[in-house]
Parts: C-alpha cells; structure tokens; sequence
C-alpha cells in the first residue's frame, strides 16, 4: 500500500505530516494526518487514533487539537483520518445536512443503498488505516489506543469496546453515546444500516455495553454548557449502563465548556497522559 | 467606544472572545481577538500584543498558535488584532497581490493614495485598540509587551523600539528586520508611505537601531528550514545591528523548521515565559 506525502511540518521536535492514498474500503482517495514525536532512531512507538466529529476532516483537529506538546513530552504517534469518503461521485445527504453524508460516516460500514459503495469507515479505520499506518510509521502496534469527540467519540467508544485487547485505552470529548436514542444517530444509523435497529446495537456504546461488551475504562469529558448536551451527547445514558455493568467510567462535567476545540485542546493534554499511563504500563 | 462581541469561548479556565468595533484609526470595522485568562475578580492583568503576517487575520492565531495554557498559567490577556482594514470600499493591492494592501497593512499609517485613509494599522496597533481594550477588559496598562510573526514580528520589534517605556517586552518568530531591504518590505513601504526612503526608516527595525533607538532586549527565533529566510527575513541584518548597537538579542536558529504556526506554536510557550519574566518583574 503506497501513501502520498501532502506537507511535511516541524513541530515540537518531531514531524507533523498530512498524506493521501487509495482506500480500498471507502474506493476513495482517503487524507489522513500522523504527527511522529521526536524518537531515537529504530524505536518503535505507540499510537494514538483520534476519530473526529460532525463536518470535520483531519485538518480541525491537526490545527487546533493542541495535541503536540503532550505527544512529544509522552513518544505518542497521533494519527487523524477523515470522517467520510469524499469525491465527486461519492453520494452525500440528499438535503445537504450536515450530519449525514460527506463530514459524518458515523464510523460504520453502510450496507444501505446509495452508501454501501463507499461508507464503510468502520473498516477503514479499524483495518485499512492500521495497516497501512504500522506499514510507513515507526508504530508498535501492540500499543495502540483511540480518542475521539462527539460523533468521533461514538466512534472511538464502539472501536474500543469491540476490539478492547486491541485499543489499550479510550477516551472521549463530548461523545454520542446512545446513537440510537437520539436524533443525530437514529438518522445516520438508518441511512447508512436500514430500520432494523438490531443492526445498530453493534454501533451503540450504551447498548454495547447493555449486551455484555467489557472494558478496562473509559474517560470522557464534556462541557456543561455544550449545546447539543441533552439532545445528542447524554452522558447520563452512559454513567447509567456503566454502572449497571461495572464498567470503571471517569465522567466529568466541565463547567462552562462548550462543544469546539476551544473544549478540546484544553483538555487534550489530560487525555494524552491517561492514554501514555496504559500504553506504556 | 462600544464593542460588539463576535463570540466567546471558555478554554484553559478562561474566556476566548473575538470581537468587532467601528474604527476611527481606519474608518472602518475592525475584529480582534483577546484571550483573559482565569483571574481573581478585580485583578488588573499583564497583556501581550500578537501582531500576524501577511495574509493573516485575528483567527490564524487565535486557533493555531497554543498560546492559551501558557497564558493561563502565567496569568497574561492575549490581543490579536487583524493585519490591515477589510471590507468593500477598502482598496487593496491592483494584481490582488497576497503581500499588499488587504491582509497586508505593514503596521503603518499610510501617507499615499489611495490607501491614506484607511491604512492607519501603526496607529490603530498602538494607540487605538489600546486604549479600547482597556476600556473593556482588566488590564494593567503598565504592564504591556508586544510579539508578532513575519510582517508582524516587524510590527511588533517596530513598535517596541518606539514606545520602550510602554512595552516592557518584545519578541518575535521570523520577523522581517529590515523592510527597506527586502522585496515584501520595498513593495509596502513604497506602496504605503512614497519612494522617500527617508520615511520609511521609522518602521524598519534595523534602521531604527542604527539611528540610535534603545531597548531592553529581543527574542528572536526563526526556524533554518524557513523558505523566506534568505530573501525576506535576514535575521543576520538584526543581528548585526544589534552587535554594533550594543542592544541585547536573544536570536535562536531553529533546525528544520519553517514560517508555518507549526513552528510558531512550538516556540509560543518560551516566549511567553519571557514575556511573564518581563513583565511580573
């Protein structure tokens, strides 16, 4: 599998990179971003998958994730993909929403029509993009572990609860964690896996975890003043089926935060050291 | 002088807000950003003044350069203004050049037409959103330093060596030392003030320094991988101005970066401490 360098950046002592390919799973030209920290020569580093939210591509969080700093000062590879397929025959929302289509893969293979063909960013990345990661940077990929915000923090829940031994650490800002009960996830998993909500429990955090799904722990924070809190995000469903299950869950409400990167960055540091904690243990 | 408040964010305990205003500097409206960080009620705080470069606006910055912890932990307000007069009646560069007129302002206050009337950034920099800025938010004008980025890394060492008193600190990241020297510099002071070279002198770091101009000190960095360093940059014109003049410079080749906020926002935090060592002393 080849890659295409799109820019190459210095930053923090290590190299900030943007690159290009064909995916085979989305038939698409896929951009991703992998910052590499500074490193001695042959050491092979663990990895860090953010997943990103509503409208984003790589780039959101690439400038203004603020995640460099930490990643430098902990060896952390940190790598962003794209949240959809995107070209010019790729179908988007008939409407032109933003919250459906181009900018919102919602991190599932679609099996849907006019979508089968090209969304099927749940095997993009956790399959293709690893591969084609562990293949052109220096990753150990025994440690590897997943972020994500909002639609990318329902997509790094549900990557992590289906492969825990994989992803050593969750995290995520202002997360989906019901899709299915609320307004953003009911529409995209009907768009994109038909009305047979059995389908969607594989893509649901909280019904993962109502159906036995296990992991080490998750933290997640949000923002008491994000717009979307008790509509899209409800944390509550997900403190609830922790509980239930026993699953170790650090939920903190961030008192005036909202739901933009200005939230992000000022926790991203947080988030790093909890993942650099049990990748490096 | 009333301000309309464009939007606030909380980041890193404090409020991000970018905010509009008529100018009588320019004659027209003008946005800024201003970062306050977490303070005690009726505390008067320190700020920092950021000048950006050509093509910039308050925004490349204020969600590029991580400054926001830093400034948080160090207590300091953070002002961005726009880098020249915007808008439909504002004339700018004939050939829609990136390195005059919109985006472009030089930190002058234009003499030649028809840019007289609305390129007034030198006064606007530093006398205008000054005074505004104190007006509404805390700020403890006595303490005051300035720092900027190429085009505004010469603003910011220009406005120090006039006004040493006002700015206890001054720094700057790839600035352009000597705009009578270089093409960007030829381009726009010729543009903005006539072919009397005589004019330009006041708003050229280097021959303010050898017309005599005193200050505490600069910190310089510039990065050894930076495409403008040769032709537009020439940090060892300052350098050797500041030898012969005997005024203290910090100027720090950084191996393998460029111009980008890539190199910028892994420097932001030195420089802040040094600007917090100035101005708490």
């Amino acid at each position: 599998m080849t890659i295409q360098t799109v820019s190459t950046n210095k930053s923090y002592g290590g190299v900030q990179g943007v690159y290009r390919h064909a995916s085979s799973a989305t038939k698409t030209d896929m951009t991703f971003s992998v910052y590499v920290p500074p490193h001695q020569d042959g050491a092979k580093l663990p990895v860090v998958w953010y997943l990103s939210g509503l409208t984003c591509t790589h780039a959101n969080v690439t400038e203004k994730g603020e995640f460099r700093r930490a990643c430098a000062e902990l060896g952390l590879i940190f790598v962003a993909p794209d949240t959809s397929p995107r070209g010019a025959d790729v179908p988007g929302d008939p409407n032109n929403a933003y919250d459906f289509g181009l900018g919102a893969g919602f991190y599932v293979d679609a099996t849907q029509e006019p979508f089968a063909r090209n969304y099927h960013m749940w095997s993009y990345v956790t399959d293709e993009l690893p591969r084609l990661v562990a293949e052109h940077f220096p990753v150990d990929a025994k440690r590897q572990s997943v972020m994500g915000h909002s639609m990318g923090g329902h997509g790094a829940l549900t990557v992590a609860l289906r492969n825990p031994h994989r992803y050593r650490a969750a995290s995520a800002f202002a997360p989906i964690v019901a899709p299915s009960q609320v307004p953003w996830g009911t529409k995209a998993l009907t768009g994109y896996l038909g009305p047979n909500k059995e389908t969607w429990r594989a893509h649901d955090t909280v019904a993962l975890i109502e159906d036995g799904a296990k992991y080490s722990g998750f933290l997640v924070d949000y923002g008491d003043a994000d717009n979307f809190l008790t509509e899209q995000l409800r944390p509550e469903l997900l403190q609830a089926a922790c509980t239930k299950a026993n699953l170790p869950l650090t939920l903190r409400r961030q008192p005036g935060y909202d739901h933009s990167y200005y939230f992000i960055s000022t926790f991203m540091s947080d988030h790093l050291h909890w993942h650099a904690a049990r990748l490096t243990a």
